[in-house]
């Protein structure tokens, strides 16, 4: 028996229109705020920061103590999957995430048993930030999609043009297709044990949907991902699931009519008329650029109106188009919430 | 008086269905190429190439004389604009392009006059080009468009996020817009002294037209994309021009309805449908993924067929989504041209 929800996020998750619009922001929690560098400076790695629940809460409810905002995300990282695959992980200062790079013949080395048990620190923060939410924040628990932890895996890294992540899903169908399997199978455990620990939404980020054309989108996002949403969805029937295809551009049509989502995070780049076409479909989440966000003024409050005003009277959480950059003020993000709460009929 | 075009390119360009499709590749010259490396390994750095007739003309011909395309595109690059504005470049091995960043109070250190007396070497270039190609064979000029042009001058190079540019956008879009409207006009310049020298189409390339929201994308991609095409065509109303948003996604619609263009290059992501749509209005141009070319075999195959048999019935011009990666082996492009020129029915 599905309960009607009362807090704002998972009202319009449910379809409803919402007025104030319920907001987060993707990189809420992160190096713009000095409280987060200040506590980063003193901790260890960024693993570290994930895997240790003192740090990972922390973390987590600083944006909500300084901004209470409607969500809080769970701090994590979407390559905890891989590592807790066995394949090694660093993250390095301004480079970014560093994987040793598996090959089609390094899938039978993955470690497929006991990934759960190795995230247990993740759970224990979901556990805690849970209990130290006020009552109408909704807790987000995450993960990476299939195809770009696959990517991750495979380049070692960040990449340009996932030419070693393409060349084996073009190459090697197959092969690729049982990494991405093992993912989905990952995913799904490691995705309702956030949710048996507190997390009353999800959302998966497939920030490499945009490289794909339209055949391999279907088959290595779209496809992976409408198999997460029904394996969760068949354990906790009624917790809702949220996309983030990013850069999937008219690809978004497809994952509103089905991927099985409750909730779909749009880009910047989606027009608005189309984001509300969609909406008729789906909730929509976006999509205000993030440079916006950093430039304040006019630019943000004209951002700001134009997506309340085409989104705002369908089922709609305000976020940005993709994270929070470092070089934001975080006063903009005060104005911001601000005027988004202002706007309330 | 226009004369019908009797080139298989131009015929395209002119709205035609040409069966065999006419085929050119993005970076169809260039380090996948044996012939290039050498050149490249005797000559001086990037810009040598670009600024020296004998080079530039060479490695323009090259993939002409080993694969018989239907097209050469000039040899040369997107920022030889900046840099004949008196804006400091450089191109270092493994990272590109380097310019001495512009901010909005240095716009007026830029040399406007003179512009296309310092190209000069440039259209000697097209001028040795045109008289040596085969006469079947279409000689494409082109330029980088002033949103692409402007984000590398304010960035100093690529970038991941364009924060610098957006914020001056966004933040001072009267000085932004004094910067674009100096590109349009050199922009113009230049195209239409690449036509006099003998290019019989033209190419703009909106690199990261991708990173812009929908409002932005009309103001700084769109318009002032506009206004180049009106302007090569005020001067020169035959001379068809294509337009490569590069992922622009749903905003391919407002180039191929609001630009003016007579073609339209369609990167990976673009679904064939939706470029079939397209199709009706404007000649299209694309779209295998540069991936599929490395990988070879079944994978381009089944890409080459399914392009062919969405879009072949219509004006359309066989391309790649992106530009030929180092890592292409030339044998595949050369199956290729051989599977397009076989599909004549």
């Amino acid at each position: 028996m599905t309960q009607t929800p009362t807090k704002p996020l998972l009202r319009a998750l449910a379809g409803e229109r919402v007025a104030p619009a319920p907001i987060w922001l993707m990189r809420q929690a992160g190096r713009y705020l000095p409280e987060y560098r200040a506590l980063r400076a003193k901790a260890g790695g960024f693993l570290d920061l994930c895997f240790t629940p003192d740090y990972a809460t922390e973390i987590t409810l600083q944006p909500i103590r300084r901004f209470g905002l409607d969500a809080a995300i769970l701090f994590s990282d979407i390559l905890v999957i891989p590592w807790a695959l066995g394949q090694p992980l660093r993250f390095e200062e301004g480079r970014g995430p560093v994987l040793e790079p598996i090959a089609p013949d390094g899938l039978d080395r993955l470690e497929r048993e006991g990934v759960v048990e190795r995230l247990a620190p993740v759970f224990e923060t979901v556990r805690r930030v849970k209990s130290a939410l006020p009552p109408p924040t909704t807790l987000i628990g995450f993960a990476g999609a299939p195809w770009t932890v696959a990517c991750y895996m495979i380049e070692g890294g960040g990449s340009k043009e996932f030419l070693k992540a393409k060349r084996w899903a073009l190459g090697a169908p197959d092969r690729f297709q049982q990494l991405i399997d093992l993912l989905v199978v990952a995913t799904v455990d490691y995705l309702s044990a956030q949710v048996e620990a507190g997390a009353e939404t999800l959302q998966l980020f497939d920030s490499w949907a945009g490289v794909l054309s339209e055949t391999e989108l279907e088959r290595w996002s779209i496809a992976p991902l409408q198999r997460i949403v029904e394996g969760v969805k068949a354990r906790h029937p009624s917790v809702p699931v949220i996309l983030f295809p990013r850069g999937s551009g008219l690809g978004y049509a497809r994952f509103a009519e089905a991927s099985g989502a409750d909730g779909l995070g749009l880009d910047t780049t989606v027009p608005l008329r189309f984001a509300a076409e969609l909406q008729k479909q789906i909730t929509v989440q976006g999509n205000l650029d993030p440079a916006a966000l950093v430039t304040g003024g006019r630019a943000l409050e004209e951002g700001i109106d134009r997506i309340l005003s085409a989104l705002g009277a369908g089922p709609f959480i305000f976020n940005l188009g993709h994270g929070v950059v470092p070089e934001t003020p975080p006063e903009h993000v005060a104005a911001l919430i601000e005027r988004i709460q202002r706007t309330a009929a």
